[in-house]
């Protein structure tokens, strides 16, 4: 079954698995113990740090191994901050960080620290610029990715980097989705990673400190891996995780070129395949093997569960239906279409079946978004927006009792209440004929994900937004 | 080669290797994810919840995995000293908890909370009216190990998990000396262990929280293991340590019994080779597949390495000259003898071998005792205390230069400043001869390990310790 979320975690690396297979036998005892067993296991675990570090970049004793990335990144972030915290208690991180940075500047604000966060464009990458002027005098600690999980873009670490460098920050680097691809440019202090990742074995995260950076562990620490990762070491993982990720390396250049031609056809094919369709991201500083688009009057669940009976496992940043019921923060900082969104990212190490399941998958996604409109109630013709349908209708309130379109009448509401995502946009695109070009339109709705979908929509369709107050918002017809 | 430190880990039972491998193509993918990869793994992980719940004797929804039995115990700790924070602030803990119990006590003592620990009896044990005793009204928070991981004492958790329910206090039990051999009794409010104890890979931990426990996890948290325990789930080991524990729980009795007798032969039988040795720990109550004894005049790490060279891999709570350079607090609480310490314990799925193995062990132990005591020394007679040697010859600052074992003679003094365990105690040894009996030596020592040994030595020689005023501890001779 065609597998395309490799940025969600991927199938361990044959090599991994023969690390691992191998390294449960040799590198099961404690390492800390004396005797023949627990010395064996110590030189697997040295070995593996030195592994890793040269692949990273960095010293083997600079880096340590996590239970998982998220713990690097979360112990990365607290030591670091507690390290500088008699420099300042602000931390800088850019609004499209993985939710595991993002958890660790929640911790840090519930604990009395300040967050900045640096807006990013609609290709979801910074600013080199505005993240240097968001480093102020009292900032501790910046983060910033590598590359973006969701959209793929790739961010100026480098630029990123000489720019806390010369405000004296360290900068920490969430390389998870990078570090298959090649060790991450510029001068970082911190760096986190995550084995899983790169068809490593999950409980393996690494997080890098640089000599000379100012780090305190958060408590309760112990005498394992440097006093930075508390409890038992998992080394037959980590042995795995070190011998994938050289593995991983070696193949990189070629499965790079090789994914980013697959990924392009999905760029440029998805939008001439399907109607009102928006791909996202930046098209060319961006991860070989990651594409995200998204499409209107789609909810991406459906979308996800319709795309999976039909073999393809792909992942959605939409939340229309799921269980946060908040849209993908990465999506609603970018200010593009949350609904019906898709991501495809596909393996580093995928075989060569990979360019006839992206064929296939492209085969079908045209057929499978009509028919999840159809659903809807958005039939999803080209140009006009939704037609049609049997989805439970909203009230429209003006239009019911007045003249259609007629020059000169009252403002149309559509009343969207209690309707999720993408109920109201496609509302919002059936009642939009009912007002004459000028004249606007206003949607009620208090589902998160319209404050997004209704600015995109309106992008999308050329119409003007005019804002919202509360749970209503308000649309200019323009065409 | 014979092992004998399955208190610190074991190799991996052969029903948690293969499901390990089965899991690595069944549970690598995330899952949070809704595609058949995500689905399937999150099938895995429900599984092994419910076993393991069933092993620990709670509900699968009381139950989380960690990536190990130490980060199962800091937010355990962390956790329930949260959710209490309105009552309090308190944390009781008993002497000789595992380290981490002791960290996370730490953490919370420097974060501005109060521990109280509860001292153990000469064997280990805790008395129940101690600890209830202990269980202030603003007490959040009390922990107690089922078993001792150094000295295998079983702790009478019963006892006091109804003084905690009477007080209205929860217990955290730390179970991880003892989940291979069954599940632990009492009304426990909190539940740790740790996979890689009982034959599972290692990265896995549990921790259980009864409902109705107040329990408000350390951030930051994501939404992984009911937001108790961040970070991708390993599931392939947390399918491995189900399967394990369910299968060495199926062996328990009959290994409890084999070990048992194993453990009750070197008991019975290192006094008698061993000369100057105490065996330690609670000789009925306790796990049946761990014993330890201290010997007098022997650096623990010097005859932990001669026994490896003989084949034999034991654990050593001495710390002579290792890199802690304090003696095990395990054994410092009890008051008994830390230098010369041997710790054996037996995986509960030992081979046939075992017998055999602890047979060859106790051939060859006296012998070895006598060479590093040759080394240090101390030629260790059973009857006079440590003669001969060519160790560094600490000064003795009276008789050198006056008449020895006068009677009326002034007291003797050694300095053995700067020297490591066990010279200090050697070094009292050889000198005590030389003050009449009822005459006083002193012994100028700054070993941390010389506070637990001195007075210890006394006690196995029937010398009367008079006590210490920092490095100056004074001993009357009795005979």
């Amino acid at each position: 079954m065609p597998y395309f979320d490799a940025a969600s975690s991927v199938p361990l690396h044959p090599v991994a698995r023969e690390a691992l297979v191998a390294a449960l036998d040799e590198g099961w005892a404690d390492p800390a113990r004396l005797h023949s067993e627990g010395r064996r296991a110590r030189m697997l675990l040295d070995a593996a740090r030195e592994t890793a570090a040269e692949a990273v970049g960095c010293r083997p004793d600079e880096l340590v191994f996590t239970p998982s990335g998220a713990r690097a990144l979360h112990t990365g972030i607290a030591g670091a901050l507690a390290g500088r915290r008699r420099t300042g208690r602000r931390l800088v991180v850019s609004a499209v960080e993985h939710s595991a940075v993002l958890h660790a500047a929640a911790a840090h604000e519930a604990a009395g620290g300040a967050v900045a966060e640096v807006p990013v464009s609609r290709t979801g990458r910074v600013a080199a610029a505005d993240f240097g002027a968001a480093l102020g005098e009292d900032t501790a600690l910046a983060c910033l990715q590598s590359a973006n999980h969701e959209v793929g873009t790739e961010q100026p670490v480098t630029e990123v980097a000489e720019a806390c460098a010369d405000a004296g920050v360290p900068l920490l680097v969430d390389a998870a989705q990078s570090l298959a691809w090649g060790p991450t440019g510029g001068s970082w202090s911190l760096l986190a990673g995550s084995a899983h990742k790169w068809g490593g074995p999950p409980g393996v995260g690494l997080l890098a400190v640089r000599k000379g950076v100012r780090f305190a562990a958060p408590p309760p620490v112990d005498e394992r891996e440097a006093g930075r990762a508390a409890g038992f070491e998992n080394i037959p993982a980590i042995v795995a995780a070190a011998a994938s990720l050289r593995a991983v390396r070696a193949g990189a250049e070629a499965a790079a070129a090789r994914l980013r031609r697959l990924t392009d056809l999905v760029r440029s094919r998805v939008p001439e395949l399907v109607p009102d369709v928006e791909v996202v991201g930046d098209p060319v500083r961006r991860l070989p093997n990651l594409v995200t688009f998204s499409c209107l009057y789609v909810d991406g669940e459906a979308l996800l569960h319709a795309l999976d009976r039909q073999g393809f496992s792909v992942s959605s940043g939409s939340s229309c239906t799921s269980s946060t019921l908040t849209p993908s923060h990465v999506l609603r900082a970018m200010g593009v279409l949350s609904e019906g969104n898709i991501r495809l990212s596909l393996s580093p190490s995928a075989g060569a079946s990979a360019e006839e399941d992206v064929e296939r998958f492209l085969d079908v996604l045209a057929e499978t978004v009509r028919e999840v409109r159809g659903q809807l109630g958005a039939a999803g013709g080209a140009t006009g927006g939704a037609t049609g349908g049997a989805a439970a209708e909203p009230r429209r309130e003006q239009d019911d009792q007045e003249e259609p379109a007629s020059a000169g009448s009252p403002a149309v509401t559509v009343d969207a209440l209690g309707s999720l995502c993408p109920l109201p946009v496609i509302e919002l695109a059936k009642a939009i004929g009912d007002v004459p070009v000028g004249g606007v339109i206003t949607v009620l709705a208090d589902d998160e994900a319209a404050r997004v979908d209704i600015p995109a929509w309106c992008g999308m369709r050329g119409q003007e937004y005019l804002g919202a107050d509360g749970t209503e918002f308000r649309v200019r017809r323009l065409n």
